[in-house]
């Protein structure tokens, strides 16, 4: 049990890894204009979807690796499940670049609506792991003394997810920038930690 | 001694590293649609061998660290064999995501059967390369209260990957998808841990 | 509160998995010359911005995380703003290889001065962000036996940042090879560490 | 003095990052034949070169780190100067992939000796940065209960260095391949341990 317990700080070192070289990566999205052309100024200006989705994705990353931190100040210990759990929730974070690209290249453009349901399904998704991973590890592995209204507000908390990127989805058929703002303000709201619920 | 016993933590930090590393890179090789063409939907969706070699490729390299882990809860001391045979297994790691882009580009092409080839050839000098840091570990490395029985059910399940993977290149003769799904099943059996053997 | 204290070799450890990469990001910026070409060697050092640019960049982040593990020595405790104003510091710090990307390829062409604004404008954010970050550190999260002296001296050598990163925007009207110069004497000023001050 | 000890600890930290994400990235610079061409098999085996520079990089930054450990068993303080030197030769090791490009890129084109000089130059001056390191950290950095005769053992293996790259770079006008040879040669004996002198 106690080398179960070890592999507690073993998860959270990877997955720190994995998030340190997501969050990393995103810079490579940005293309550095071609130094033939007359006027850099406007070129540069002209990229800032890019610019935008990059801010906006290392605020997301950044906010789903202090909500994975949070998850594992309760989680006590681990098992084979908790380990596949992970990756799978791992396997949504490292996706972000891809989607993100799409919509800082289309944004716009005659495929907008298509690549923000992209975009917003991504996350979707990802709210889906983090409850399935939650779900799991608060019933299981959480510690004697574990603090259960705490726990009870990361649940009530991440619930919310699915059902909200699902609302993002439809919110594109309205108003594609209405639907990314309603996007922005999940990750506000995940951002900070829940209220305890008793 | 103790020196070398701290060693077996620090060879662990730097495959996680590596591991994390090369797991975080496979998103890399998604390409983003030019922003020229018509439906971003369509060739969303003509992309598909991308995604699935993406997922596949993130589940091999997650089930390869969930095995390195289980290794190195067996392993206890480390030398300079050791050290160089973890290089051996990281390099196989590493170069996975170049197959597996091969694959993804050539699947349904002429060149299928090649590319299919080349992805099995690196998983069976992966299977290799276990076998033969886990031969050498479990006979020098282990501690003294090793847990016999369960280093026999490593290495029991050890030995039928090099052959398995053989059998998925002979395979790729009669049915390149047949080959994949027979790759697929492999990793699913590497996932789970071994029974322990007497 | 042991978990808040817990949290700050977490954010460390995070921090430094992000400039690591950042750090060995860099070298994908040098592009090797087309096999088809006459002469290799001519084409190589044409490309000198480049490889200027790279040790350049290389030692700035360097720098930066010298810097960072210098605040950290002083900062004992963690919580949800030290979280986020490290984020965003680091969002500076991955951000840098693009404005270098853009600077090397532009030296010496018509976009030059742009490209110099933007580089020097990155330097200007981040510098602000190190300000934030200690400026609200040092008044809430030091230890009971906290240096103060030694922290009114960063406090000192870190003010003067913002300001000297402006006269390089300023500089590039007079001459862009000089503000570069100042830009570098301003990393090598970052390099050392500062004196306390009572 | 305590904090300055803890400080080896991340000094290494940072340096395994570094070596990890470095001998990942080698495989992105093997390039995925365009799906368009007829023979895959050919088209794969006509890039052998690629293939080898890639184990042999790979093989050359592994035996690095192997080094680089080796040295911070010795070495129980940091200071300033340790943290620069130490990021100096890192610069050395993150640079590795772009000259290995251009010699793999190549290789028995009219651009084969430069590119082997350019590869041997860089062996050359990360041999350099090896030598500084060691000799400022073995004068100044050691424990009381340092083993002065491994330490001098180190000294003599490394001295031979620069020297041997400078021969790698003479050889280049009597043949490539045969400097290439000796390179790899060298490699080899940077490998094992050096013997103990008194």
């Amino acid at each position: 049990m106690a080398a179960m317990e070890k592999e507690t700080a073993r998860i959270e070192a990877f997955s720190d890894g994995v998030f340190a070289i997501a969050i990393t990566l995103l810079i490579l999205e940005i293309k550095i204009p071609a130094p033939t052309s007359a006027n850099l100024t406007a070129q540069l200006l002209r990229q800032w979807p890019s610019y935008v989705s990059f801010a906006i994705s290392f605020a997301f990353i950044g906010i789903m690796w202090v909500n994975h931190h949070r998850l594992f100040t309760h989680i006590k210990r681990a098992n084979s499940a908790l380990l596949f759990l992970n990756l799978l929730l791992l396997l949504g974070v490292t996706a972000v670049p891809f989607p993100t690209a799409v919509l800082a290249q289309h944004y716009g453009g005659s495929g907008q609506r298509a690549a923000a349901i992209l975009y917003h399904a991504t996350y979707f998704v990802i709210a889906i792991f983090f409850n399935v991973l939650w779900q799991y590890s608060s019933r299981h592995l959480l510690g004697k003394d574990a603090d259960v209204s705490a726990a009870a507000g990361i649940s009530a908390q991440y619930a919310v997810g699915p059902l909200m990127y699902l609302a993002c989805i439809a919110l594109t058929w309205v108003s594609v920038p209405l639907s990314l703002l309603l996007n922005i303000a999940l990750a506000v709201f995940f951002a900070f930690p829940p209220r305890a619920r008793r």
